[in-house]
Formats: C-alpha cells, sequence, structure tokens
C-alpha cells in the first residue's frame, strides 16, 4: 500500500497510533516535571510545567508543493512558513517564543535569496516576538523550509477535542482572500486593480490571530483551531476530533468585499474551500460566544452551530432557500 | 553569491548573526519566565525555567546526501535520524523529552516503509524515554525526515564555547567504525567476518551517550559537544567557538580493533575524520578530569590538550615521533 492510496491523514493517523501505543494517554507522560496536555493530532503539542503550559509546533514548506519561486519571493516564503507556525501557537492561545530553521537547500542557492527567506521570517518573527534560537542547514536537490516553534499559554490551551453538539461555530476574519489571491498571482490579470492588489496581500502576508487566540483563552474559549488547508475541511477534523457534525450558514462566511469584487460567481467557495488565510475557527456555548465576540475585531462572528451526528461531518445551507450549498472540493491531502 | 561559495557554516553564521542582530544576547531573550540560556551556535538552544534547563534542537536527514536506501534501511533510517538528535540534547548534560517528526515523502512511497521508519525511531526513542508528540507530513520529490526534539537538564548545560587553554581533550568511545561501517555497506566485501558486523552495526544503530553526558555534568564538567561530522572537524568547532587550538595525540584516539583489523593501514583517519559515531568531546581541567573518567565506562580517555593560539586549529602529532600527522580531509559541509 503506497502513502496515495492511504492518504495524508489515514498515514497520520496509522503514525500516530504507533507512536502512543507504546506509552500511555496524555497525562500519562511526566518526565522531570513536564507533563503531556495534548498529544499528536491537534494544532500544537502542549505540556504543562509549573512555569506555564508549553506548546511545540512544526510546519514546512517544499517546493514545487507549497509554492513556486513564479509566485512567491523568497521573502514572502520566509513569512509564511513562520506565520504557518505562529498560527498554530494563536490556535490553542498562546504565544510564541523560540523557533529552530532548518533549509534543506540546493547547493546552487544564492545567499541573497537565503537573507530574504530570513528577512520574511524575522520580519513576521519579530512582530510576535519570536527568536531563531538555532536550527540545521542541508543540501536537498528539492528546496524546504521546516520551522519548529515553541510557545507558552497560561492555564490549558484550546483544543480541538473539546466541541459539543449544541456549540455555536465562529471564526475570526475573512475567508478566501489567499487563495483568491494565489489565482490572481497564477493567472493573467494584465491590469489589476485595488481589489487584486489587496488580495494577493493577503495570499502574500497572512497574519496570524494571536492576539484573537490569546482574547479567546482569557474568556473560557476551550475550542479552537486554524484555518490552514480550508474552512470546510478543517472544521471537518475540529467535528472529527469531537465526534459531532458541523451546519454552516453560506450568508454568514465572512467574504473580503475585494474577493466578492473580483470573484463574484466564486467568492463563496473560495471562502469554503481556499487555505492559508489563517483565521481561528472556534467554538462555544451561546452565552459565552455572546460574551466573547464583542472583544474580537470585526468580522469575527458566528457562522453556524454543532450538532450530534456522524462525525466530520460538515454541511453548508443557503439561509434563504434552507437548501444545502455543494461545498466542491474536499480542502488539501498531500498525498491524494 | 553560492551556497556552494560561501560553504555550510559560512551561510550559518551568516543567518545566526541575522536572528540576533535584532535582539540581544542570550539571557536578555526572557520571556513569560523563559530566559534564553544558549543561543544558535551550539549542539541545542537552551532556556531556563523554574524547573530546569530546557533543550532544543533539530536534525534533518536527506535522501541522497545523507543516506541512500541502497546502505540505509528505512528503520536503520529511523534510527539514525533519531539518534543524531538525542546526541545533541546528551551532548549538553540532557535527558531528551518530547519529539516531533517531520516527513516529507513522494506520493509512491510504501506505507510499510514508513512503519519500519517510526519502528526504527520509536525503538531507540522509547530507551531514552522520548514521546513523538506531534509533527508534519509533506509531498515530497526528495524524501526527507525531520525529527525536533526538546530535552531538559539540571542547571547549565555543557557548551562548546566554555573551554579554557591548558584543559584536556577527552572523548567518549571508538571513533571511525561507523565511517568504516558505511565503506563496508558500499563495497563488496563478499565474504564479511565478525570485524565487518561489527562495524556496520555502528553504522546503523549509534548508541547516543545519555548517560555518559550526565555523568559529565554531574561531575561539573561545562564543555561539551557530539561527533556528528568527525573528530577534527567537529573539535575544530569546538575550538573556534572557545577561541583556542587544539594539540591530539594520535596514538591516543580511540579505535575499536574491529576498525583497526579492518582497515589496517586507515583506521587512524577513519577515526579523526569518520562522522556519526555519536561519541562525545568534552573537556575539562586535568583535575576534574582525573575525577570524571573512571566514572566513565572504557574506553573513554584523554586523547589531547587545548592550546593557545589560532582559535580552531587541531593539530595531531604521532606521540612516538612528535611529527604532525596528516588528518587528511576537514570533515563534512554539505556544500562543498
Amino acid at each position: 500500500m503506497r502513502l496515495t492510496d492511504l492518504g495524508e491523514f489515514g498515514a497520520i493517523t496509522r503514525l500516530i497510533e504507533m507512536s502512543t501505543r507504546q506509552r500511555m494517554a496524555p497525562g500519562s507522560v511526566d518526565k522531570r516535571g513536564f507533563k503531556l496536555l495534548v498529544d499528536a493530532g491537534d494544532d500544537t503539542a502542549a505540556w504543562h510545567t509549573e512555569v506555564g503550559t508549553e506548546l511545540f509546533t512544526t510546519d514546512t514548506m517544499v517546493e514545487g508543493v507549497h509554492f513556486t519561486r513564479e509566485t512567491t519571493p523568497w521573502d514572502d516564503l520566509g513569512w509564511k512558513v513562520m506565520a504557518a507556525n505562529i498560527s498554530d501557537i494563536a490556535s490553542m492561545g498562546g504565544d510564541p517564543m523560540f523557533a529552530l530553521v532548518t533549509l534543506g537547500m540546493p547547493a546552487e542557492t544564492e545567499i541573497e535569496d537565503l537573507d530574504s527567506l530570513y528577512d520574511g521570517m524575522l520580519d513576521l518573527g519579530g512582530r510576535y516576538g519570536v527568536a531563531i534560537v538555532g536550527g540545521d542547514m542541508v543540501r536537498s536537490p528539492t528546496a524546504f523550509i521546516t520551522v519548529g516553534l515553541t510557545g507558552v499559554c497560561a492555564g490549558a490551551p484550546m483544543q480541538r477535542s473539546t466541541a459539543k453538539a449544541g456549540d455555536l461555530v465562529a471564526v475570526t476574519g475573512y475567508l478566501g482572500s489567499s487563495a483568491g489571491g494565489l489565482e490572481i498571482l497564477l493567472g493573467d490579470f494584465s491590469a489589476p486593480g485595488e481589489p487584486e492588489r489587496q488580495l494577493k496581500h493577503a495570499h502574500r502576508r497572512p497574519e496570524p490571530c494571536v492576539s484573537q487566540g490569546a482574547t479567546l483563552i482569557q474568556h473560557g474559549v476551550r475550542t479552537a483551531m486554524d484555518i490552514s488547508d480550508g474552512l470546510v475541511d478543517d472544521l471537518s477534523k475540529l467535528c472529527q476530533a469531537s465526534g459531532v457534525s458541523a451546519t454552516l450558514e453560506a450568508q454568514k462566511i465572512p467574504a473580503h468585499p475585494a474577493l466578492r469584487h473580483v470573484f463574484p460567481q466564486r467568492y463563496l467557495d473560495l471562502a469554503l474551500n481556499g487555505g492559508e488565510d489563517y483565521q481561528l475557527i472556534f467554538v462555544a456555548p451561546a452565552g459565552l460566544m455572546a460574551k466573547v465576540l464583542p472583544a474580537l475585531p470585526p468580522p469575527a462572528g458566528v457562522i453556524g452551530e454543532l450538532i450530534a451526528g456522524e462525525a466530520g461531518r460538515v454541511t453548508v445551507v443557503d439561509c434563504e432557500t434552507g437548501e444545502p450549498v455543494s461545498a466542491a472540493s474536499a480542502g488539501w491531502d498531500h498525498f491524494r
């Protein structure tokens, strides 16, 4: 059996099972006061210490798979790989801290390009207090960048597995803008205007939701994840982890005016299925939701609810007709 | 200017400077009680917490660069990438803890091979209490495996930069066996005997020196690093970091009897320049060395001393003739 048969998430599930079979559940791994709280399968691992809860995540970008040099200059690449990692920390309600950077690079790579890559990483990282404290540099015929990042949060981090039927589902901001920007970069928009520029910027310089994550955890929200692969796909993973279904209302999905302008027929599909916006999905009972939403910047808002049903199923309905909307693609799987 | 012009260590130095320019030295980064102790450029980064000193390292293996499927079966590959990471923690005097595993794999990779890879990682990791708590899986035309690993130690970790002229230089065990084993695996040893088998095992299943690292730090040794690229090359990095030169006595370099048997003409060159044995170099004043050596398993022993001189220079002399021995190659640089 090959990776392409089992798919990314089938393979990950299998390897997580192997990794945890020989030891017990989170809480039982307790090494010198570092007690595992969140095991493989969430946005980050987490362990409790007397100082605070420490978080640990990693994200990788591979040339030809996650980026091409045509659409992603080196400084954008640095920004984006750092954004993906900081976003994982943000989704747990944490504050990013120390990073290790691994560069796999062909020997003919220009030093100036590595400088630009680091400029991008340091630019975004510096805004969130990330210190790059080491890493590894290796030769590789395929260029890749891996960042490992630690973070810290007070108390229990937000997880994917803590949602319940009846909870409301909300997002922190506009979705689909990054995917729209990528289409513009790949396409032939010969006279781009301000909306096109805004969407390209959303693709090139996504902002992780660190302050929103902190607001959520301070208000007692227990369930969140970041949207890296697409709303429907990532919400489906959250529902899978919590054993529930979700119903979303199409008209409530926040799509930026620029996205609606440039893609008047397709903005909903892009908002539902486009990745790399790095907004947060969060889930809470109605009472808590009413308290936390006013503390978040617009357009944070409720987009649907969780219901009892098949674990992982996400349905999008048109609020006016009550009919299901086709959510088209099912997100991003590296191996299918 | 290209990577191949500047070389791996030139490029790393440049990127470390970029990373630290915008912030101050170790000690000055203090985020919520996590205070940076060891910055980029050592075997691991380290930060102080009230619970203990936490360590953070990463190591990568790339197909065609660090391994080929001909000489390294998947389970050996898993063992070796975990060994490289655990060894970095051991060299600081630490105990390894939580790991994140990134797999970059072609879509046609066999699931059974990934199982074997994890078997190897879990086999070695399990012996040292490592818990794999997450990671990332991405498609890549070139297969690569990156492990990020945390660890913990009591008090200040051993570093590369704390050595002084007059200190003695010692190693924990036999050197060159892994390089000898690789030559056997690559060559045509049609009727291999017990010595060949021992060397191949040394290449395929290196043991990180976790207990030796703990013994060293308990006795107050302040300077150590692991030998991943070769004795002369790695000692040169230690001398560079501490601003000293070193003189080694050729006859004192520990070479396993099997290495002397299979490579009677070349064992010294292999012991001086062969990588991936994952023994530790450690440095201490004579009085401390006399106390710590009896606490270590054989053949740990002194191989030379540090002297004032050009930072990073390592000279190997024949004890009988007093003449310098050519140390031949200068270790492993990915990009030269």
